[in-house]
């Protein structure tokens, strides 16, 4: 049942970091609405955006074993995208593993579950998304597996997906999509340009997006 | 049933600012320990504190359209208060209608919902209290109401009710109320002064209190 | 039923302080993954690390009272830690009692409850780790008790016992194991040096810690 | 600020009946989905479906002397409604209070927070839909007021409005519009009654609403 | 974006109905401890045991409308499993969609949000596991699709994937694995009866299972 | 650090059934409003209600190797009381192990966690009370200790202390105090019986405990 997947494919880095220059709300709009995580993932230190592919975890609860088994297939570029098999908020990760994980160079951590030595993580600049802060201590005594497809705060993500990340939240993108995703994320960006300038200006999104007549034809009245 | 009141009273500029002056936890005292949102509401970047004059908004789940037809209503020194008919933490506001506000004179944000660009935000210095941040997108279908009194947060705001805010939260006053709450709260101000220089000297509020007496009636024991 | 406890032991000053040198995390570790109070224990604001001499209280909801008797109770060096007899997010403490508490000496306040004015607390530099911030009322009504053993967000704490408390969370110590606690933490601390080093290096966890023996042995396959 | 208000209003007892007999969806919607009360507040046993004229309270947290004023109040076929001025989950009712309440023609209890001796209460065949069931006593410490407007579980509830309770929970109607409201309500329960005989006979609610135009002009796709 | 897939497979009607005798926590063991739904996924009522084939819905928060659309693609012995794109506690589903389920052979509804008439529903033998109870009203706006994958209460579920649930809770068995798992599960049970048999006579599980040795070697004492 | 503490005092079997008698709120009351667990420690099924003498476990999250070891030292008229080192809904205790406390005379089971098999502990009158119900299977791994001192719930619990369970919840009475507590709940029991027949024949609690005067010099007024 345990298992780690040591060949996973990865999206362009150029896509993936022109991802990440679109931030969460761009790319999930971009992308039909989907992928977002739960908005209980809130990270650590605010600031950071970014964009990465996932080396993903599914680890039992209070067991943090699997996070060094994962950090062996860690490439510069990746985040690990942690989820549990039932619910804890307990710390499985801290500087030790950031320090160990910077080595390789990946940048980050995505976990449905606690984090702790944050102020040493802020320092070092390793940004974490989580559920929860605690200093809990986790045990190394139970298997879970790397790189298989997890469901991690409700959205699942696929090793090689690329997980968009900042003050908003974070987003998923399919690894297949990321190209598609791109274009339309890049296009809004352009749009919001345009729509920004009139908007301060004093123009009204009523009038800007025509939604006068629809909003009568609903029924709504005016007193 | 579903309406926007255009012509709504508003409180004096002059109260309203003074109210803000107060901050939240002395205006709250000050009018009888009423009048709190739930504390769940925080604000997305600390350090604001201010008063302004609402224009509320009821929204349906996931459906920020009446966002934009509220912000035909605000004028200089109002605040949106945005409640919602069943629980969203969706992200029904962002950058872009934060710029619509400011080009009317807007300042703030009261959501019992979520926002995103949060960033952005704060980089224009637009305040917002909120339940959840949140990269979720919102539809444009559903008909609201602006300008109707609202359950936000736990707490009744009518429009043109004064929202006093800061980091320890939001509190609604009643805008018929305002001018005597102003008045209890300032005597509150000078009152804590004078308490506040004494409790430094070293006096316990045992003594400046008179507790003692009441606190050895009551049956406390010291061991 | 209601008691105050007026002379408590307290432990070793020098034993305190280094304590809070070890830091939340460590000392959890050290004393074999105990006293960690509920992840919902916040700091209302981030950078503080200490460590200090506990005057506990138990508060019913909503209630203050017991805060005004307990602060006399309070020497050089103490910590209040508050627990209530039924939930609230109430806010107990501000900055009136955070002046009265400074000018005795008391360096924090844990609270599994709510606390405002904590932008008046920040400039104060006068930490509290709670529940809740809410600008929410109490009265002085009924008793409580102080310095009697108390559960706070799930955790014992005895009066005189020790408290960590930093961005991770709290942690507590009893008293009578401080000292044994102190030097298995500090032995952590020295040989996490050492592991940090080798990590950064890019040495594996896996080959550090000698994992790949084991997790073979359990039944992890490669793919 | 504490103030009993003794003589209210009350709908027609026969059009709080009708209403009862509608149940709590139909009734919710027939007002144009407004009116519902938090999905948490929940029935302490289920089968019970009723309407009744709204005595409200607004009390402190964790003390329930107003409960005592209120029941003054009460007249055949009134139902308390307790919102509190901060969460509380004590028990602030429990079988004597009910038994008074009955001696009275009270038929239930709607509070937002907790309630005790729930075996008593279903014995005696005293309706409560509760945030909580606890047994957590509570003091007659602090005032409140009896008969005035409350924000119960986020709605608002005005003394002598009808409150509509059944299994799926609890709604609130306006006594000035109840008239208005029965007629639409029982409007739908006839159609209803329609609607579930041709479903029953195998009919799609695709084809009796005639969904597929509007389906497809929005763009769903047939795979 | 939103699509109906009409043609899914589905396993062995056979296959189906004998893990449903297995129930829940057997099947979940005998996949490898995975599969389970959150945990907050309760039946309206009690005593419902069954498995069913999983026809899936990706709704948006409050709006009912692919429910309808999803009713066509049922066959007898399905099982709706409703997923949200956007946390809600809104009542999606009520008693006249169930007697339209049921016109078709439809046994039941998983969905991660609320419903309601459940009391009808209770009479009706229709069972559903909810996230909710509540009569909140939805709407008929936006599109989502039908039987695509989707995460429901943290859980991956696939359309035409086994869903069994009793009153412990609801737990999915891939398609594909399901043969498989059942003969893992048959053997559970089958083991479980002689375990059944021997504890009930006084022997330990420390003895059966042979605890004691690993017990000593961990470092249990015994005072 | 793990120890199992084998010979522990229980309290008097006649004191423990009479304090069962007397049911969770009483027992709560008679012994100063202290004692409870938290309010969403809720029973399985309803219709129980007992007092035994507690057998305690402090068990890692998802481990409930513990389990089997307390239970050889359960005795007639035991139950056994779960505390959790980190947050866990997992289901630690089902069927089987209900066979086995049943054997050895063990009455139910009170856990900070989940538990499995309902439907079957029902039928084999085994009561439990949890904070989840839930199949999430455990592991044996990780050792945790029997008869400790633990916090179950936000309590308390020393081993041989009683515990008083029914619908409203649970409730734990030191062991030294239960024969003082138990003449002052019968006290109660005895007054209340009185107080009921009053309230029953319509006499007003505002009357009966003397209130008006109170009321009035609080300042409460009538309109």
């Amino acid at each position: 049942m345990s298992v780690v997947v040591q060949n996973i494919e990865r999206a362009d880095p150029a896509i993936i970091e022109a991802l990440g220059e679109c931030g969460v709300a761009t790319v999930h709009e971009a992308q039909g609405r989907k992928g977002l995580l739960a908005s209980y993932m809130r990270p650590i230190y605010r600031g950071t955006s970014l964009a990465a592919s996932a080396v993903t975890i599914l680890a039992p609860p209070c067991d943090n074993w699997m996070v060094h088994v994962a950090i062996e297939q860690v490439q510069a570029g990746d985040i690990l995208v942690l989820a549990v098999t039932s619910p804890s908020d307990a710390g499985y990760f801290g500087d030790l593993l950031a320090t160990s994980m910077q080595a390789r160079g990946g940048v980050g951590l995505i976990i449905d579950a606690g984090v702790r030595d944050i102020r040493d993580l802020e320092e070092m600049k390793f940004p974490v998304w989580s559920k929860a802060i605690s200093a809990e201590g986790t045990v190394k005594e139970t298997l879970g597996s790397v790189n298989i497809p997890v469901v991690c705060a409700g959205a699942l993500v696929n090793p090689g997906d690329i997980i968009v990340a900042d003050d908003d939240g974070v987003c998923v993108v399919r690894r297949e999509e990321a190209k598609e995703v791109l274009k339309k994320a890049q296009a809004r960006v352009a749009l919001e340009e345009e729509k920004r300038t009139r908007l301060a200006s004093g123009e009204l999104g009523l009038d800007m997006y025509k939604m006068r007549q629809r909003l009568a034809e609903k029924g709504l009245k005016y007193e």
